[in-house]
């Protein structure tokens, strides 16, 4: 299996490369690419010391697998013009997952989406990931009408220059410093705000347009209706949200919600009432599962359920979930290298 | 006006000491109390020591306005020892708040509520004011269903030395320090969990039962459906809110609703969609009003708007709807020490 990674310096770049040092997916061949900006450098790879390239499409033929992490702009220009019809692209990016003809794939929810024939595939936004990852295995068996959703994300999903402006911003603050904010656009120690995504003529951020839209996609539900509040909390590296199901006639118990979200696969049920114990950001970070909780009817809604869950955002949220399609379309031999 | 504070050393005390040195409610005499732990300390006010008094309920009757700030076990037992009728009780506990011969008042939505004979006034919990500002004045003229809503909620609701936790605990952990949570169950630097207050059987915890019933009270509205879920996030002294507000019949318009809330008092509008500034804990920090953005209708329901609110929890969620409890009752002159 010969794979190669578009964006490998970044918070998301680097997850990949530890996933493939585990052994995920095979990796025989790694490359790594990059913008002018970090070509050059190098990055240890099972002990060996791999040069990042300059990412040209030409130069990505031959691989087996390319998952993208280097924003909807590199997607979208290099994507389309990688030679011949070898190569399976998976993107982290948001530039075509809304294209029809692309599948917008959560392995443990919509495998069904993938096809032998895909030479590209969309990872759904991170948000848009933990939401479904609770919310499908219910709506499986319950058909849903509406989710309303407030999210508590951390700095991963704005980079890695985010995460350290967070751990050096409240540095600062401790020693009494103005901070002065340089990538995210507000005070980030000790506050929080809502998403720094642009905002259409609806009010609603574009955070919020992607959890609306990619829920559709994924779930095939184009009725479904969703209310979204994204927020972005000083976290480091796990997102949490709150999350209202409203179901379309028949609501499930407590009971049968946690048994069908117990057996879900990727999904951890932390609720223990007695201890206070739910999902947390802290029990996330580094954890391949989403964790579920706060399980319980909503006594604001005679078909409704609230749960809160918790979820690392580079891994489950974005290079996690990109290898396991990578896996899923292995498994099934659509792709070039798969044994 | 013979004022005392009945504990005074806690967090919200410091504000009410600091709001009475701003001239707030015509203090001319004011005296500390405390329980056996505090008692003897010196506390400075407008350039005086004064010494904080082991609190006693036979100490108060001489008093114009006591405020009780002790917890509700405190409030509880002394309330009602109190000699005589002169004294006008203010508990910023939970004790009282659901106690129908007692008024739950946020003197912006209820002022109504109040009466020449009161002698015991509960103050709403922090997250139940900060949701009514927002809400009432658009629910005096348009009628609303159900709300949902979830929180942000800082350090400072669970007191000065959880404050104190989360600063120690995050300089602990940029030192590499592991945590060692005492005053909250879970670690909190860079961490947030579920409210820790106690859980009832439906699964709701105690601060989502304080948001659906004191609400249906202030707002007469025993119907009102709260969907409510209350995190508490790693940030020092302001409150969030993520709001969904479900209109009976008619929804107002995203123009209306803006109208209505920028003309409400103690409420100021913070809603640039272009520059993304809205609402954060940093900007309430220190401030009396409670900010409101992110003023949209609502994707996910054809008679929901949405909104995003940010409120001091140690002033207008504490400490100043308490005096300004106080200062309606003065203005009516329904206080004895009254001018």
């Amino acid at each position: 299996m010969k794979v190669a990674i578009v964006g490998s310096t970044g918070a998301v770049g680097q997850e990949f490369i530890r996933l493939f040092e585990e052994g995920r997916l095979g990796v025989e061949e790694l490359a790594l690419f990059s913008s002018a900006r970090s070509a050059g450098q190098k990055r240890l790879f099972r002990g060996e010391d791999l040069t990042i390239q300059l990412a040209k499409p030409e130069l990505l033929g031959d691989f087996d697998v390319v998952f993208f992490s280097a924003g909807s702009g590199t997607s979208r220009e290099m994507i389309p013009q990688i030679p011949g019809n070898r190569t399976v692209c998976i993107d982290n990016s948001s530039a075509f997952r809304m294209d029809p003809d692309v599948p917008l794939v959560i392995p443990e929810v919509n495998p069904h989406h993938l096809t032998a024939s895909s030479r590209l595939i969309a990872v759904p936004n991170c948000s848009t990931i933990m939401l479904l990852m609770a919310v499908a295995p219910l709506a499986q068996k319950f058909p849903i009408s509406r989710l309303v959703v407030s999210t508590y994300q951390s700095a991963s999903g704005a980079g890695a220059a985010a995460m350290q402006e967070l751990l050096d911003q409240t540095q600062g603050y401790l020693s009494g410093e103005e901070p002065a904010p340089s990538i995210l656009p507000h005070p980030y120690a000790f506050n929080l705000f809502s998403h720094n995504s642009p905002i259409d003529e609806s009010g609603m951020n574009e955070e919020e347009r992607k959890g609306v839209f990619e829920s559709r996609k994924i779930l095939d539900a184009p009725e479904l209706q969703v209310t979204m509040t994204c927020v972005r909390v000083p976290v480091l590296r796990a997102h949490c949200e709150s999350i209202v199901i409203e179901f379309a006639s028949d609501c499930p118990s407590e009971e049968e919600a946690r048994t069908l979200l117990s057996s879900a696969p990727g999904l951890e049920v932390v609720d223990d009432r007695e201890r206070n114990h739910f999902p947390t950001p802290r029990m996330a970070s580094g954890a391949e599962d989403i964790f579920v909780g706060r399980i319980r009817r909503d006594a604001g809604h005679p078909r409704g359920l609230c749960l809160f869950v918790a979820g690392d955002q580079l891994l489950k949220g974005a290079a996690l979930n990109a290898v396991q399609i990578a896996e899923a379309m292995q498994a099934r031999g659509w792709i070039s290298g798969s044994p």
